[in-house]
């Protein structure tokens, strides 16, 4: 059987009960990020590392500066879903000896801006010679305050459900020059409970089930309600991924005081409320088109 | 001008200087690993990633099992340098749509038994489609107490230099089943004080050169002394590279001890003294044949 029958979910469920556990792990594979406790840390290590493959997530010839934004940013997006604060960044780079140097400095040019806007320090680099496409892995490690650290699995039934910005078209150019919500997932922790979120890369459609399920409950989405791009249809919305927003669950009671706080501190960035989580009984899930699907999809 | 042109280190020392420093870094790119302080721990964190790649560092061809060992046990290589205790691993693997399932299977199982030899938890794994080679990135993350860590610039003038096994040959078949010197690494740093230490990566003639650089110093070889691998000629102990030996500085004070204690504790690995730290001047740099270098060679 090869991978593409397979899908990456399903081959990440195979693999992850065969990895030892250890009293140490808070989360490993399966959420957004890893947390562990460390034994000489009030807080907890947060560790997260990702990677951007030529001819998949970037076009060949698109400028070396936004692949480096890009490569940082997707998993520093990650730490927006846990609430996490970033610190470090390790390089991993496999490239052709017959790459220009040029493309390389343009490469380190976008990863470090990207890292600056965080203030994540680059603090290794690797690089390999391959005779395949282009691989640029970025490895992030960094902190989060025990009591802020957000799940995809604290989903409460009556949740209401809402994202950040709009969803949809993000590959005609907003793939690679997004920026992470982690300042608007830090206010949202030291204003709200909020149960669970987590980042839209895969899109609303593969996401929010994903969330939904780890809570162990349904969803009802509003279809009307959605944020759409400007230019995107509202499948598009749901199915098109790499939105890198954040998708959240608080309880209704909050919902007032959040709506009203969050136009006074990001007046620029919309806030929509899209549904709710209900029992599974009666979730949208069968009827939900689904988002992008690692292996599933060529491109 | 192209990557193969410039060659790894160069290409290093290009981008180096334009990442930002911050106080927190003890030691960036140019180490064997990133170490770090943080606010709220008092030993180090030691970050390192590495990658290995079809058709350069393992053949097409190589079981599974044996490139996942490898690919987690050199990050874990570059943790014994430092004498840094490696915790918890990222995997992250580009890989095409049509690889097999058994494949990745085996991948992990190699990943997976040689993360248990030292105790180390894979928390997470992210897998990307490719449509070139095959890679798999392990990012570890760890601690070291600041007292124990070793740099490779730390070689004092007149220092005895040793290395653990022996050198030569590792591609034929050692490269993909051999055991970092972390047990090693730990218990010299528990009884001595090392000066300067790295792991043998590229091939004596390449990492030797690099400590005495670091250091700021020369060096001699007793080129008679080296103890060269079963089969191997001085050459290709010196240049073969992929040793994952620990090269490392001590005072000539310590000489005597370390080499009984040594036999005592560790009866079935050679430690071999092959050389000294001397002044630049003196140094066997120039005459030295290099080991291998990447970007420089096609295989």
């Amino acid at each position: 059987m090869t991978l593409r029958q397979v899908g990456e979910e399903k081959l990440l469920a195979q693999l992850a009960p065969r990895l030892r556990q250890n009293a140490r792990i808070i989360r490993g594979v399966g959420d957004d990020c890893a947390v562990l406790k460390t034994a000489t840390r009030s807080d907890w290590l947060v560790l997260k590392t990702d990677a951007v493959v030529a001819g998949v997530h970037f076009p060949e010839a698109a400028e070396p500066q936004k692949v480096g934004w890009k490569a940082m940013m997707r998993p520093l997006s990650d730490f927006a879903a846990m609430s996490g604060l970033p610190e470090f960044a390790l390089i991993t780079l496999a490239i052709s000896p017959a790459a220009k140097l040029a493309w390389v400095r343009g490469l380190y040019r976008g990863l470090s801006a990207a890292a600056a806007r965080f203030a994540v320090a680059i603090v290794g680099g690797e690089t390999s010679a391959t005779r395949g496409a282009t691989v640029v892995a970025v490895s992030v490690s960094g902190r989060v305050e025990p009591n802020r650290c957000i799940f995809r699995d604290g989903g409460k039934l009556g949740d209401e459900l809402f994202v950040t910005g709009s969803l949809g078209g993000s590959r005609a150019g907003r793939h690679l020059k997004f920026v992470p919500r982690i300042r608007e997932a830090r206010w949202l922790t030291s204003q709200f409970k909020i149960h669970a979120m987590m980042d839209l890369s895969d899109g609303l459609g593969t996401d929010l089930p994903r969330l939904a399920r780890a809570s162990k409950l349904g969803f009802a989405i509003d279809q009307n309600t959605l944020p759409v791009s400007k230019g995107s249809s509202i499948r598009e919305a749901i199915s098109d991924g790499e939105d890198y927003e954040l998708l959240f669950a608080i309880s209704p009671r909050d919902c007032a005081r959040l709506k009203k706080l969050w136009r006074r501190k990001f007046p620029r960035l919309r806030l929509t409320r899209i549904g709710r989580l209900n029992n599974k009984a009666q979730s949208a899930d069968r009827h939900f088109p689904s988002g992008y699907a690692h292996f599933r999809q060529r491109r």
